[in-house]
């Protein structure tokens, strides 16, 4: 049941306050649920109780953090009827969608307990003791230890996966960090019942009070409180390039600087060598289409332009068919809704930009072509547009479509379609500047969760490029190293 | 022979423009080499071709850029004499010292060489593809690739160590990342000496211009203009608090994020327990002045405080009879001397601090004692004096050691004296909290290069206490990692 209470101190409040609702994405009815938005006072408490909360969490050894992690995954799939229903309505997501984004949620708390069960992820260094040296060597032990306090922020687009017990959430108590869950304002129920899934996982672990807290706000203030707090030690953020710029220059402003980890745009590239456009260009297309338009475009990873190396007719001639065959589907709010079709439009009125599909509708699929000089010089034709348009660049030599790269800001992935044989060293390297995760003949949409994952890149793709949100690595935001010197055993 | 010319783009350039020269610190003396100041066009042209030096050298495997650290490490061994004397006479270090030092930073070459020759350092891990599974799980390779441009800037304690050829410039460039050095004011000559034998390395090696540039200034002006260029991907510091803010907030001002690795200042705190006071205190006391007075205090890990569980008139009547008898030291510029004794008198002034020995001159001893009331209420009894002093803080129990250890910002290291049954677990967490180095019963000046080091620490000891600058683990500063999907073999 969803009560509007946000969870502090380990204990659900019964905190009053200025309320806010939401509405049924599907049907515009107003959805149970008065979310109590979160003062000064409590929003400092929130921090308070973190930082009291770290000083015994950061004890606790690996197996009883694993515990942790298994409890909250129990406690989730408890509720998974509940909990799935309520992201339904929030987000207007297809239900088989929701299902796997909550198996997907549990398999991430899994994948980080069996990680933790162990001290193999801890990068632990041993040098020992030389005391005949000139000068003596002192034994040294290294290990990477938890930062503190972690602010989380949820993202609209995955309200399981990486929201309140998402990604970040997930790696920073396995690492030892308390969290801090600011709930994203499109999916407060949601947030709150994977909030007391965590909550009711923590109680039952018997761990500190204060290891895990969930907030409510449909503003700024919250967020800004936070990570702004001088308790706090790293911030996680998924959202939009506005939202995380604005985050940026909050912390930029702190005494004591802490990282922040946000991602936050990304239009994904893809090279289209001439093998494909030769050989396979219908088959292409309708990759290129499910791809585009999977979860209405609602992916941070949707591949958004496409440098294609030839004549672009056969591709846009078969992607026009489907685009305009197809169904507008639900978007997550209607703020998205309305900038996806203003973002196409924009891209629209570039001159030299060709509408072959216009979405007049928010989630009706939309598709364009330029050529490389236009794309090259236009910075409005490099936007993210999230939502499920396409971009194709017809480029008249692979050089093209790599100058076209290099004009790109950092991405999450960049991709190249092509026989092995057309993939040299050159476009190996043009991917790699630009992007975090690379991919040969496969779509950047799914981002498999495991240790060799990299969901990250350059800015703005995220602020931080030197660390992935999703895979094990993840665990390594939020740790320091330690060398402890002649300690004793 | 030094010739106060910059190296930009792989060649010991010939320009002109402002100079400036420095002095011997022993007799006052001119030293040869008028010291060219770069200006902006110089400054921009070595971001370029570091850039442009970047898409090639990070092509090259792990065993030609050992190839590099070696050859820089037989370059620098060549100019042994050369560089040590000017060392000596730029700094005013003993001889001895500079040796060691020099030996030192080509053992750090040699360290990252053999890191670099093999694979291991990169984290690489291989998901193989699933096929058959739905979804089909994609083959993922996942290692550690570099960055981009580092700017390295000089300190002036250590000219070779932690200068032009120092932890930061060999750790990037095993990293594969290009570098462009900031000479110390202080060091000029020596930087030249230095960046001339990396040069040479470049050359001999065969590797791209732009690999390495170093550049002149006895302003501000390149060093803020070098750390928000567009093309620079990380930045490395060694210097005071102030300085490090200054670029702290500069770089905070980038469109482009990058990260900045600074050491600024600690004051490297000890909690001394009953047992030592009880038993040891006169040669705990001569242990001490040993660490306090080494190479003039002027080590970022210098013993800045005590806090003494117990009677400390035992160690503080051996210090005084040590101190006052210890010869004053050249200190490394003049500055640092003036502040020295300025920033002696000004914690004397406190009420209730009690100056034991008094430094009237840049380079004298000092010694000062209070209770754990003052040092907890006042910020001036907590700030950095770069010198050889000491500060003794009577504590009346344990308690009283830990509530003034958590009131201090953060620190390189934290150390505690005593039996090994008096180290409790609060005890090692109040250390590990402030510090990125734990040590009991030995002193934190003398830093081991070796693959367990932490040389890092929470803010302001470090701007990002997640890294090292010392030991393997440094090369982490300067990579981030990139995730290949279904690429061919």
């Amino acid at each position: 049941m969803v009560l509007g209470q946000p969870i502090v101190g380990g204990n659900a409040h019964n905190v009053t306050g200025r309320t806010f609702q939401v509405c049924d994405r599907r049907t515009g009815e107003v959805l149970p649920g008065e979310f109590v938005v979160a003062d000064t006072q409590l929003t400092e408490h929130a921090v308070h109780v973190a930082v009291r909360a770290f000083r015994k969490l950061r004890w606790y050894d690996g197996p009883t953090r694993a515990n942790l992690l298994r409890a909250i995954g129990r406690q989730l799939e408890a509720i998974r009827p509940e909990i799935v229903a309520r992201a339904v309505a929030e987000s207007g997501l297809p239900e088989a969608r929701v299902q796997g984004e909550l198996t997907r949620t549990i398999g991430q708390a899994t994948m980080f307990a069996n990680l933790v069960e162990t001290d193999g992820w801890k990068d632990s260094r041993h040098v020992s003791a030389l005391p005949d040296r000139t000068p003596p060597r002192p034994d040294i032990q290294f290990e990477h230890r938890p930062l503190g306090p972690v602010v989380v922020f949820g993202a609209s687009n995955f309200p399981l996966a990486f929201s309140v017990a998402g990604g970040d959430t997930i790696s920073a108590l396995a690492a030892g960090c308390p969290v801090i869950a600011k709930a994203h304002p499109a999916h407060p129920g949601t947030s709150e019942l994977a909030g007391r899934a965590i909550h009711d996982a923590v109680k039952e672990c018997g761990l500190p009070e204060g290891t895990f807290s969930l907030l409510f706000d449909d503003g700024y203030a919250v967020g800004a409180q936070l990570v702004q707090s001088s308790g706090v030690r790293a911030v996680g953020f998924t959202g939009s390039r506005k939202g995380g710029v604005a985050l940026m220059s909050l912390i930029a402003e702190r005494e004591y600087p802490i990282p922040f980890f946000g991602e936050m745009s990304s239009i994904n590239p893809s090279i289209v060598m001439p093998s494909v456009v030769a050989n396979r260009g219908t088959a292409f297309a309708e990759a290129v289409y499910a791809s585009c338009t999977l979860g209405v475009g609602q992916f941070c990873t949707n591949p958004g332009v496409f440098f294609v190396v030839g004549d672009t007719t056969e591709i846009v001639g078969r992607l026009k068919v489907l685009m305009e065959g197809g169904t507008p589907g639900v978007m997550l709010t209607e703020g998205i809704g309305e900038t996806y079709v203003k973002g196409f439009a924009d891209l629209a009125s570039v001159n030299g930009v060709e509408a072959i599909v216009t979405p007049t509708v928010a989630g009706a699929p939309g598709l364009a072509r330029t050529n490389c000089v236009v794309f090259r010089s236009e910075a409005n034709a490099q936007d993210e547009i999230f939502g499920p348009s396409t971009l194709i660049v017809e480029c008249l030599a692979l050089r093209e479509a790599l100058e076209c790269l290099r004009t790109l800001d950092g991405q999450l992935t960049a991709s190249v379609h092509g026989n092995p044989s057309e993939v040299t060293q050159e476009i190996r390297f043009a991917l790699e500047e630009v992007a975090g995760r690379i991919i040969f003949n496969q779509f950047p949409t799914g981002v498999e969760v495991c240790e060799a994952m990299v969901h990250g890149g350059p800015y703005p793709a995220t602020s931080d490029g030197r660390s992935t949100s999703v895979g094990t690595a993840a665990i390594y935001r939020w740790v320091r190293p330690i060398a402890a010197q002649n300690w004793p055993a």
